[in-house]
């Protein structure tokens, strides 16, 4: 009689109707049916991308189309900064080495955010910069990077900039076209409670202009050919199609309750986790942390690779532990997608259980209460 | 109160196991309930494959699988053969075009089988052909390969054989091991019975130690990083675990049918459609037709386009027109994955209705008659 809850920063928790339709038999991609939900999708992510630039539909993880925007907007040779501080920086990093575009790395301590200034010195620094890559949220540390002034920076220049929203679209704000961001990826199965199998990237005016000179080869995440057939609600290979339609779903939930106020609810449940937290007396990661999640540094004698799977196979809590060099030294909860005050708690109560029974010195309550405050503050300042 | 029927190649009916196996909710890609459904997944895809070599999984379509493979074993300048009679086979060479790939073409008439002979030709005229690429069957025009006398032809050659098995896989007998082939390419959505999203690619030795030379650029299609991942049951970026799920209920019935009898069964199917086509008086459009879908040149009166939307719209029927300079001239019928006697009836009895509503002579049961000839002399042996 377990009941499992997911808290993994991907994929999230999927809303019953979207889960239902899924149990549909499937049709033809083709169809006109199909083209009519196909351009649906398309014009409701642009309200949650908050742009009017057109959103490609790949049918790919994430990284598919972290690969298909070096693949479009560079060439062999060109030079790049990428912003690294944790595991999805570095896989900015990582692409371009594959394809030989040269970058300059800004390493900054995982967990830590960008200081903006510090981009602007290296473009003034360093000539004909084509790209600087960022995150919006670091998945591995929980750190929400500053994408607003990145905007304000690489606008006043030739320097288009790269947002991997992944994680945080949805989330986290990212105004993409009043922030002046050229290019933004994300995907199906974090703020957007859909399965993994979609990835998403829109192009501004400036990014696609850049994709006519970029010779990088490419032929799935051709991003021109995707743009120009989903004008007709298709797509130029066979899409996922069974998440398309669940993903409609989701975007019909979004698009009720409004994208400032899904933005809202997220930074609301984020502030309880890490009141929470630290009520238990634990300490944050991330220094400037993200909506999307919270990263909690360990105590030092805590394995988090065996406390993780202790939440998940006796209190049916799935947490996501620490990736690469932080592997066992934190854990993350992420408050991501169809998400509400009542997961928060819950999570927050099996948590202190958990570190407890493994000889963690807290008082029981302590961070529930916490959430709890935050909740009943916000919901006395509505009323 | 109009009831759907599908025989399009590809998307395919899904079993309702499947079906409602992606109604559940979503779990963590990483627990280790997901690597040991991961790891029976690879198993099993083995005896479709009918091959000992890994099957390394993607999450894309089947183009993403062919790309992969390019990029896999390939460098910039190699040489290739590049086997052209149809949309599918026209798309190797476009894909080694994107890559610096230079390619020599066999071009066919769309519809007809490559002579072997005629690669053995080539090969022996070109030194240094790195690979040679084929489909089965080209799904653009349901003519079949002869895949085994190629990969006499190659194995004596240091000369790859890469086979696109997108659309026959589990429909065409393609023995990978035993004929020799190097790579064969399929994704989920024709025979293996699930949505569209998932690709897969499966190399033998010599072409993994092609792959270590390779130069091409390539990161999220990286096979190597695929496969070493799948042996922990794990893959490089998110899996669209959902189609993992339903693939692994797919996979046994394949297993429990056996793969010798899923063959042998659509080997029936084809029969009897090719035979029902006839006695309708239509001509077939391939001369080597595959098992996978029976393709019929339409009267020069007919418009194709408009015939195939009249029998979705009117008979509930959805079929596949004629792709590239087929457009309007043909219809195809996939009797493909999920499929039994009763859909081939109730499909040829559409259609005798359909073609003659729009004015076309036949006797009306003629198609029908043909295929329970051929469905009763196979009952009848088989007692």
């Amino acid at each position: 009689m377990k009941k499992h809850f997911l808290f993994t920063p991907g994929p999230t928790p999927i809303p019953p109707e979207s889960l239902l339709s899924m149990a549909n038999q499937i049709d033809y991609h083709r169809s006109a049916e199909a083209a009519a939900q196909i351009k649906d999708v398309s014009e409701k992510l642009k309200l949650v991308f908050q742009t009017r630039n057109d959103v490609v539909i790949l049918t790919s993880s994430g990284t598919g189309a972290m690969e298909s925007v070096v693949a479009n907007i560079l060439s062999r040779g060109d030079r790049v900064i990428v912003i690294r501080s944790g595991k999805f920086g570095e896989r900015w990093g990582e692409i371009c080495s594959a394809y030989g575009v040269e970058f300059v790395p800004i390493d900054l301590e995982w967990g830590e955010s960008i200081e903006p200034q510090l981009v602007a010195d290296l473009l003034d620094e360093h000539a004909g910069i084509k790209a600087v890559f960022s995150t919006l949220c670091e998945t591995s540390t929980g750190a929400l990077h500053d994408i607003k002034s990145l905007g304000q920076i690489t606008k006043r220049r030739p320097t288009l900039l790269v947002v991997d929203a992944v994680s945080a679209l949805g989330a986290d704000d990212l105004q993409m076209d009043s922030w002046g961001v050229d290019v933004v990826v994300s995907c199906s199965h974090k703020g957007l409670m859909t399965p993994p199998g979609l990835a998403f990237a829109a192009l501004n005016q400036a990014a696609w202009e850049a994709s006519e000179k970029a010779s990088l080869p490419k032929y799935y995440f051709d991003l021109r050919k995707a743009q120009q057939a989903s004008w007709s609600g298709s797509a130029p290979y066979t899409p996922a199609i069974t998440f398309i339609a669940a993903l409609q779903l989701a975007l019909n939930r979004i698009s009720t309750e409004g994208i400032r106020n899904v933005i809202a609810r997220h930074a609301q449940l984020a502030k309880a986790a890490r009141s929470a937290v630290k009520s238990m007396g634990l300490q944050l990661f991330a220094s400037n942390p993200a909506n999307t999640l919270t990263s909690i540094l360990l105590p030092e004698q805590v394995d988090g690779t065996r406390f993780v799977r202790m939440m998940r196979e006796k209190h049916g809590i799935t947490l996501a532990g620490g990736q690469g060099k932080l592997r066992g030294k934190i854990i993350r909860i992420a408050h991501l997608g169809w998400m509400g005050e009542n997961d928060i708690v819950l999570a927050i109560a099996a948590l202190e259980r958990g570190l407890s029974e493994i000889g963690q010195e807290l008082q029981l309550g302590a961070g529930v209460a916490a959430a709890q405050e935050v909740f009943h503050r916000q919901s006395c300042s509505d009323s």
